[in-house]
């Protein structure tokens, strides 16, 4: 195994073509710990990167190698899996055994109990050894956990933002477990870098709609983690809406509070000190709601709160980059914890305005 | 008074400059029984109206004038307001008194309660007589009071959108009161040709964000309709949201069900009964979400309907372009009650897809 | 042949999923003269329209048929082909010999030359003698050809803008001919409804470029009519660039005048007088400039016109829908022409604004 | 007058409300030599940063400050002024006298010839003693000059994209004088953080026009440079639009060669000899033209080349991020250039695509 230049971890990325290996590309090009070894990808295998991104070329002269697992492991310490759900399930367990760490960006390593995921992805699964190792890779609530992390399974974009808003609440009983109902909104770069006709600008221009109404995959993997963190059975309401924007998730959340008496400056308070260790996620001042594009380019996830004392709820608002903080900048904030860097480690936390 | 030229009824917009008021020029160009013969602003008093919308100069040679309530009652048998809340409170009667017809697009008029009114917009009244004559401009909903009315008081978008979602549940009490939110996302159009910097596209564009959380104006508007229709005292969440899209509202309208037995087709057949005699409210097939842009440019409200028996919730979207169906639509789909024509007459029944 | 409904025409859509397709339909709806009878489609063939674009579900049961069309000469009159380039090729004589009258918008019957087609177009064609009679279908230049016309070759978007741009300084000789430059602005419908990589929403919002430069095919197509107006040969540099919106096409186009003394309101005054009996194109006043949503759901050509007099240039501006105008609406603008009926019979003329 | 922090240097941006001022806080923040010790306005004095852009809450806790040019000086060795046109004449002079060095972003100081910039702004002026110091502040152009300079007139965001696209062929007279045209269009960003209507992203959104065309005030600037780039005097015709998009200038550079032997094989050359030592400007390979979004959130400029050898015309794509190159990040730029800096320091050259 190739231990990278002088300092640096040499770094591989599987399924580099799509938008989640272009921002695992960007990312790590400016990591100054690691070093991109390897860019593996099947349709794309044999073309140089910069002819898939051609705004990239001054950076990097890597051609997209057709995927080998075992010169994989030779060349690389850290293997990320950028790919459709059900094909890191045949590659974790190979490159593990080569002594490889593992960031899968997919569903597959997501889920405690594989049934749930086979009852939801139909994809049928035989490696449940290993995935009983994966750590959730959701740092904030997870940290210590990831710290010896060998396979991790990175959050899907919706349930970061979701979670993240709501974990202070669940984690101290503080509100019903049967009135969560999440109403999130995403960018279109969400549904992947794939000629669908609903993704089309036409199409998805001027105009918002709901899909997956009562039944997007991601409702399982956000009860597993709110029973995780709540200690009990729970079932969350979620929808799903597609924006015309490119980048960027808000989740608006909605539950009502056990205990009459609270109001927003205790939230505040409450939120401020669920993430004092927590350099990515930002609790805004009373009163200020955040707008996506204030995460967007960024690893951060801002959080404004508000508790409607006429009706007993807490609304909580989250907004991350569905593709950095949603997806490949979490899966770099996780390496860093799991190697003992600095969990900000090369991660963007400012973004251009406006 | 003016009746206008032969079989046409005339009418008055008073507030043309804006975005409700170029809706309603507009659309009453395609008016086959009316004529409009004034225009009137303060601000742009004296400018022809084809110099602030060059793009309608082949269609109307009209000026907009100073708002002389005299000259308007003697030229005009209809009178539609649009102007800056508060500013209707000071006209209607007058008109009314003339003898004109009165469709008020402001938020004067909606509310049976004026303490409620002076509570939520800061706006001291004292026409309570006349106020409590102003009929709801919902014809879906109050068709019948329609038909006599000398004045109207149009909905606001939000509540269009939202009630048009939640009535049919409401009036045969199939959900539970306290449960109800409403989480809507509309376009940026709605805040007015006004130079507010949130509103900018820099400022607007690629970002999604909540305002007025817990706190929105149009919260007690919904409330007055829903106890209205449910026959008791209720209260309800609501949300709205910023969308960076110009025309549209989307409601996602969560309430949750008294009734565990009721599925997703039971609900389709109810509101497809209630909807039944109203040709501007289109409920969708099952698995059918609306897109906003479906609406864009007609005065159609389109409904999907989902029941997720996981959680014992309803889940409704409703799909209006928020000038049309949302204000100025609305309006002519008043007058056309009033006036004992076809409900459907002269407004825009097909948009233009993409 | 069904001759439709009591003193309607019987119309085929042949192609009727894509954008151009839907267009089609949508604008036939609203014609007083025709009757619909007829869509067809290859890969779609057997789905109800309402399937495509549940939006149109109130208004339409047709489903898609196959292409049979022996059978469609039968049911129709009038047949809109709406095909990718290459296969009106094989249906218009067969249709024509049936005695359907035909309107193609692909390029297929454009070219008076096949030789221009078929380099430009990498399709061989062997059938001269139908595509010789071909009446290209631009009816502010044509109008008087396409009353005869049996088999008409609609132009594309690009073309239709840029040539009702030029067209009054070609047809009087006031500019240099090796001097036209026209750079062209399209939203992202033009590239049809496809999915395409570069066509996403998460790819071509919040950017600008050009494509295809020096080499777009719609070149040519704009050459043949400048030589035909000008009555002398010149070449055009054309530069077609995709901006993020879904509809319209702004050309703005430069040119050095022949006589320096030629200043701005000469142009209006030229202009005026060329398009005074074409109700679509709409010359705006000295100073204003068209935005391509004045047009947008409308079948008109907005023009604006200015002379640098330092440089001697002529600046025109010309705005459309790319899909009405620049397209469908075109078509049917054409069959209007075709059938002797009111140039604007069914055809949209207003927008809605925002 | 304050040295900064150990081994910073103390900067101040007078102007920071507005998005020139935002961009020049964020870079600064992240740029390893500066510390910025000034934050100053009229309109928000005594305003946190922060609740301008509660997104830069966790970065920094600056305060606006009411604009006094004797204590700037005292604490700041470097300031950038980004005010409206016109006010930097009456500060430069004063702070260069107290011995700062001074960057300003307006039109103030962009003229050698300050008739030129009376008759196209419209403000007289009296300090020519000091303009005619001013160094022009386009590095890639004047990098030598800017080691020296005291006062640095930053470029135009259009003149940058433009003068970055004409340079190589101006400096070796490729290209035919008279026959420049320009057709650039812009991001609504650049119209500033003004309430104006035009901006709003109902009136901008789904639309494209052109703006000032034949007037706008960067043509005199362009030309400027391009007769200090060409030794000859020239005009250019220079046409600016608006696009639906936030950031971003894509400038159309069309010219006529001298030379009909030139190839685009050639211009590649010519241009990648150009622009070897100027890291910033990257030139595209052959038949790749560039997107806005390339180079959004960057400090880069990327050139595209064609030679249309049917029209004998180079046709010259430059795509820049208008707020950072074509503004902020290009005044860093010459920041670095003035200190004996890395010409890269503290700038960023990675977008995140999408």
């Amino acid at each position: 195994m190739n231990t990278g230049s002088v300092g640096r971890i040499s770094v591989a990325v599987v399924g580099a073509s799509g938008y989640g290996g272009v921002q695992l590309v960007r990312l790590l090009m400016d990591h100054p710990n690691v070093e991109m070894v390897y860019l593996g990808g099947e349709s794309s295998a044999g073309q140089p990167f910069a002819d898939l991104y051609p705004h990239l070329g001054h950076r990097t002269k890597l051609v997209i190698e057709p995927i080998d697992l075992d010169d994989i492991s030779k060349r690389a310490q850290i293997v990320f899996l950028s790919l459709p759900n059900g094909l890191a399930a045949g590659m974790a367990a190979p490159l593990l055994e080569k002594g490889c760490k593992v960031l899968d960006l997919s569903a597959d390593y997501r889920f405690a109990n594989l049934e749930t995921y086979e009852h939801w992805y139909g994809i049928a699964r035989s490696d449940r050894e290993i995935a009983t190792k994966a750590v959730y890779g959701l740092p904030e609530l997870y940290r210590r956990r990831l710290a010896n992390a060998q396979l991790v399974g990175c959050p899907g974009c919706y349930p970061t933002a979701s979670l993240l808003a709501l974990a202070p609440l669940l984690r101290q009983g503080f509100i019903r477990p049967d009135s969560i109902i999440i109403d999130a909104k995403s960018g279109t770069s969400g549904g992947g870098r794939q000629g669908k006709i609903p993704l089309l600008l036409a199409e998805a221009d001027n105009s918002i709609a709901a899909y997956s109404v009562a039944h997007h995959r991601h409702t399982p993997e956000i009860e597993q983690i709110c029973r995780d963190l709540s200690g009990q059975d729970m079932m969350v309401q979620f929808t799903p809406h597609l924006v015309p924007m490119t980048r960027g998730i808000l989740s608006t959340v909605y539950a009502n509070l056990r205990d009459p008496g609270l109001v927003g400056d205790d939230l505040l308070t409450i939120y401020s000190a669920f993430y004092r260790a927590s350099p990515w996620v930002r609790v805004l001042p009373s009163g200020v709601f955040p707008q996506t594009k204030w995460a967007c380019g960024t690893n951060l996830c801002y959080i404004g709160i508000e508790v409607d004392e006429r009706t007993g709820r807490a609304i909580v608002l989250s907004a991350i980059d569905n593709l950095i903080k949603g997806q490949a900048g979490q899966a770099v904030q996780c390496l860093n914890v799991m190697m003992g860097w600095d969990e900000t480690l090369g991660l963007p936390n400012l973004t251009f305005y406006p």
